[in-house]
């Protein structure tokens, strides 16, 4: 509403063709059995419109803040390798208007239907359409558009794969916008996970490992873990500026685990 | 409101002829009487108003998301063969400001004012005036516009069918948006009609056909199906990605019966 | 507010002199003695009004939505042989904001305050200042103004009688819009009212009659029928359209009596 | 916010000097002792401001609907012979926006500053902020600029007296509007008082008054008359076309007091 | 907001050197020895900013309509003699729009950063945000403009003594507007206080005061007076008017402490 | 919204180099172990940004108001002596429409990803985004735009550490402001910590500071003092203008550590 005075439309900051790189930056770590189905019902959804069965085909991945998301949507895109795959981002949309947010959309849209195969991820749904829990808020107008746009079937022979995350699943069913197909991402669960993540970063000796799992059991009990591989990958970082770095590891991490809920968490 | 710059009215996407096929594009299957009997009281507002008896009707097909409405609306609209039929949706909107959108609409009805025998199908009318459950929102503006179109009375000799569809009738109840008829479209219920689908489909055996409605049968047990025919259609076609055809199609099947109340359901 | 941009202030739709007398196109069936009632007091109030004793009355039509209210002011309203007569209804400020709309009604007023004998017909006028139950929304700025002409004394020797109508007199009530006179129209409430619109027609023999009587009795029974004359003309459209004439208008009738207190009801 | 666009900040209807006059064309008829000791007050008012003991005075009549608040301002105000008197109505604003009544009422304000000895009426004040009880809403901006004139001390030499009417005292206390006086104007309470104004009016014999005030007592009881004095003359009017004038009165009355509480009512 | 279109920034109502004066006009009686702890106070604060030992110190008076407060802030104020005294009231402020009066403030303190000693006296705080009980309304931008600029420190060598008043401590609370020092400013509570009062007007002989004081004890019993200063003196002015002017005294000041609570009070 | 018509960008009030200096002119007083904490987690996470181990990290310290954030925000930020360091204060802000601080902050933004290494303090960011907790009401396109902004990686070899400020941590929670770290910055809550501050100024002898100790003490018993270090400095301010320092000082402390809870407190 706000920004009408603004006279372009194209993105503050640009749309680089690395964001799909980057958005997986910090790899994919197969912690759990979870990933691999994930990635496995991407390649299916990916075949399903390739081969032209559904034209059109939106799929969710919802799951706490930082539980890899976007890295596996992304992933899932590059893996395709359709000629056209757009990420979408809200922080691509800062400085727009309502009314350029809603051109920008379509521009995608209409950009993807020139082209034979296409991905869209777009990222952090809820966000694209201002969705704030005060009050709540959100763009009736983008939320609209939004929802035209995802559900118009595209020309024939256009087929198109949609992969939009969330960490607002709720919020979506309370906005009607509706998705063929939902996958869950999950956070990291069990100590065991949290061992194949410490590992594979080659950070921890195999006696770290057992001592940084003791601990943290120690202290959740059987409650299990539940924190992002995100937040996971940043105590380790943390960790690093200390000598004692597994302490620190297990310091940072169980402060993460007891704010979860809280600000930091799902 | 905030489209206000938009200089422009025409629609984003074009309405298309095709349209009106396209949403009939995956058949009408007569799985259930009910569909006949849509079908017929159909025709029957069809001949009401192409005799003049009645120069101004109102319909509404009322169901569950994903039920089947706009292709039987669709499918009545061009049973009719009236000179003039418009399919209007949402998404012919998008990028429309309130002033365009009752433009838009506005020169619908003076099109059809024009021309001796008209329908005018009314796509997911309470999204044609921005309806959000969240808040509530919707257009005041676009909502009044079209109230009053709908209830002006045509000029002599122009009598004109409307077929609105909808899956918030509570929703019209509340903004007193009147119907003169209306119409309720079911979901698949019973496994006698899924059967009917699976087998219309040429996808599966009668032996397939028993199995895939045993195993359903097993898991929803006395509580009836209760899923649109659409998503049925479509857990077809991810079934078809997989060796194992039946046993996939219950898999999704499945998880659609049970999301249904949530997020991918009516 | 939204048509803000809008440069012209006609109306989109023509005011025709046809519109009072489509209005009254079903024609006035005295099915009860209240009809005869409120026509007679309206032709009171006329004479109050002509008479020059008080120069400016306010009326107020109110009952159930399909009761007749807009025929029967149409009537009193042609009944006058006033020279200035004018039915302000919603449809005709379709595509107006807000300043529009209220110079459309200003125009109205001062019109009418150069004729010698004036009467308007305020057509549903909750709508004309565009409230909608879901909020409640409405237009404060043309509801001031509303009040405003209203309230203000017209010119000597220029008498003015407002006939509104309304089925919703509690919202006029919470707006505070006052009349210094109330009528209220009943819906159809009697077997026998109901008969002697069916006779009326001239579309049902006595027999006919009776047996319709006698169904539609035992599927009410003491509760009284409660259905809007206007659905009772629609219900015998939609039966003429049959061979069962009688069995059909009892059908649908029975529906739309089932359904009031719902959608289609007052 | 609405009008915005409008250029011109003249009110669409002239505010005519006979408005002051026309206010109290019904004559105020000393019905009851309150009525006099309004007058009194309202005396003692003027006669505080106009020797300057009180530069700035503010008096608030209010009273229900229709119990004559306005004439009796009019009356004080008339009576006063200060070289300035102003009528200010929400009539006159109609047709202007936000920035033009601001604009209007602070000329009414700087142009009694020019005049030794001032008056303003400000009727229903409620109205001049576009007050509504739904939501409720008013215009925050007139109401600020109008509380900034109200407790804006005059120019040396100018005294100014300041009659506000209201039917919404609590409204009032609400939008932290003060006043350093107020008069109550109550409603025409008891039969006495109707005997009154039935006698003033030279329609009545002495016999029709009685048996109207006991037919009145017969169905009202002990609960008193509780009807505006502007109601029971337009009651009398009515009667007037009747032959049966008493009758006729008595009857309209009672639906008038039956009403009230209602929409006619205070 | 509405106020948009205005193009000049400078106030409908000149910001005399007087204001400050006549906002004392009407003396300070030293009734009870709270009014000297305020004054005594205020001179603290004056000397604690102009030895430079605080250069930005914001003070609070609150307390009920008609206390005193805006008396006693103008009396500490032009007692500092500072170089640069400036009251800013709401109705200085009528006819400006959001920027205009986010401009007005600015300029208000801009002026301040250049005079060596500089005290603001910020009359009715809570109006200066345009603040309505109804709703809540008020003007975030205003208010946001407000806070920064009350809390940003002045340039070295100017420091700035902020008094502000209130009749709405609560409200500010809730807008977390900060003062770093408060005041209260209480109502005359006491008949001695009353009785000092009438003594220093020199309006009555001792017998009065007795009588008087007598009187209202005998009315009020042991509750004490509660009404402000501001209304005494009112009701000292309406009894002059009145040969009894002890009698009418009392009468009009006993009226406005029954109705304090209500509209007339704090 | 309102300041729309603003034409120029740049601040009111100049970003001036000695912002960051000022902040921290009270000096730190390290009153207590916390401090320290404070300061060596701030150390360590600027090591962690400028050794590249984690390219973009964002630290909020919350606490009661005055408890001395923002002094702790600009210590560390000027102890890291990166190359671009920005103090983002509210008041920088004042003047500005909600577009004009959109590009504000995304200048802030791109200008650091320019620079090698980066530090910006986000003061009261939850005043940056217009929050006020009546309504609430709060800016959603700023906050969408520094939402953002705060997640949006730098360009490689451009490590940002941001560096937040709040007194309403819950409201940050609900507004979905996520942080990667957070560090609480509490009150002054023992009596040795006043003592440490009350000797650190040199004002009080040591039996001075007994003295004032035990009076606390005996005032606030068991509770702890509970009050902000910025309030305990103001306290000592307002003691130097009274002959009884120490007893003022217990006076004024007193007074703030009873308001706490209330307007002058956290
Ligand atoms: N198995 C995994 N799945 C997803 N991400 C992984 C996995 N292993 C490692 N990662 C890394 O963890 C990070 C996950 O962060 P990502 O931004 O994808 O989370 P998110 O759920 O999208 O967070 P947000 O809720 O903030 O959007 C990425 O850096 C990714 O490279
Ligand atoms: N008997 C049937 N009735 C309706 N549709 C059928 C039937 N048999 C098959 N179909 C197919 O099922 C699909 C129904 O989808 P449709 O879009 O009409 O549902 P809908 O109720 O309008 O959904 P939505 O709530 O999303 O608007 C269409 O592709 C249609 O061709
Ligand atoms: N006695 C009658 N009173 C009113 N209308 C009658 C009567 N007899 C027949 N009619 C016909 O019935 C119809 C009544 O419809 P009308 O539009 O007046 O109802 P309404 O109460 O104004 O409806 P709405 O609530 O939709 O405004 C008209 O076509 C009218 O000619
Ligand atoms: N004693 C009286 N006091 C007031 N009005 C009287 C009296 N006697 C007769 N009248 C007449 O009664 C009418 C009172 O109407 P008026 O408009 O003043 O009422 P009101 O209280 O202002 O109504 P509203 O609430 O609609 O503003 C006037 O026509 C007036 O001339
Ligand atoms: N001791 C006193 N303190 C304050 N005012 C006094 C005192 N004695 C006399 N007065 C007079 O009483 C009046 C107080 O009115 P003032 O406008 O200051 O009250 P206020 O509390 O600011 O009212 P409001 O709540 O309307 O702003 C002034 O005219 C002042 O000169
Ligand atoms: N240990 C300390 N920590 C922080 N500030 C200190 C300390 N010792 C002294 N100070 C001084 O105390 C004051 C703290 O005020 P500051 O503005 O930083 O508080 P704040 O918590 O940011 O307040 P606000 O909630 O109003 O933003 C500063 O003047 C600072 O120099
Ligand atoms: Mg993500
Ligand atoms: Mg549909
Ligand atoms: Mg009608
Ligand atoms: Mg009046
Ligand atoms: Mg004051
Ligand atoms: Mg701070």
């Amino acid at each position: 509403d706000f920004l009408r005075a603004l006279e372009e439309v194209h993105p503050l900051f640009g749309v680089s063709e690395e964001d799909l790189e980057r958005a997986v930056e910090g790899g994919i770590i197969h912690f759990s059995p979870h990933i691999d189905k994930i990635l496995k019902n991407g390649r299916d959804f990916v075949n399903q419109v390739k081969t032209g069965t559904t034209p059109l085909l939106s799929v969710l991945l919802h799951g706490p803040h930082g539980s890899g998301k976007t890295a596996l949507a992304a992933k899932i895109a590059m893996e395709s390798q359709f000629p056209f795959i757009r990420l979408v981002r809200p922080v691509d949309m800062v400085g727009m208007n309502e009314i350029q947010k809603i051109q920008h959309l379509s521009k995608i849209f209409t950009d993807a239907y020139k082209s034979p195969l296409n991905v869209l991820v777009l990222d952090n749904i809820e966000l694209l359409v201002d969705w704030v829990p005060v009050g709540p808020r959100f763009s009736s107008a983008v939320l609209a558009a939004l929802k035209g746009l995802m559900e118009n079937k595209p020309p024939k022979g256009r087929p198109l794969l949609i992969i939009a995350t969330t960490s607002e699943r709720t919020v979506l069913q309370q906005l009607q916008m509706y998705f063929k197909m939902q996958i869950p991402v999950p956070n990291v669960q069990t100590q065991a996970e949290l061992g194949v993540i410490m590992r594979d970063s080659g950070l921890f000796s195999d006696s770290d490992v057992q001592r940084a799992i003791g601990e943290i059991e120690e202290s959740v009990g059987g409650r299990g873990v539940g924190v992002g591989v995100q937040q996971v990958l940043l105590c380790m970082q943390t960790a690093m500026q200390d000598q004692d770095r597994t302490g620190r590891f297990v310091e940072v991490l169980g402060e993460a685990i007891a704010d979860n809920g809280g600000m930091g968490g799902g």
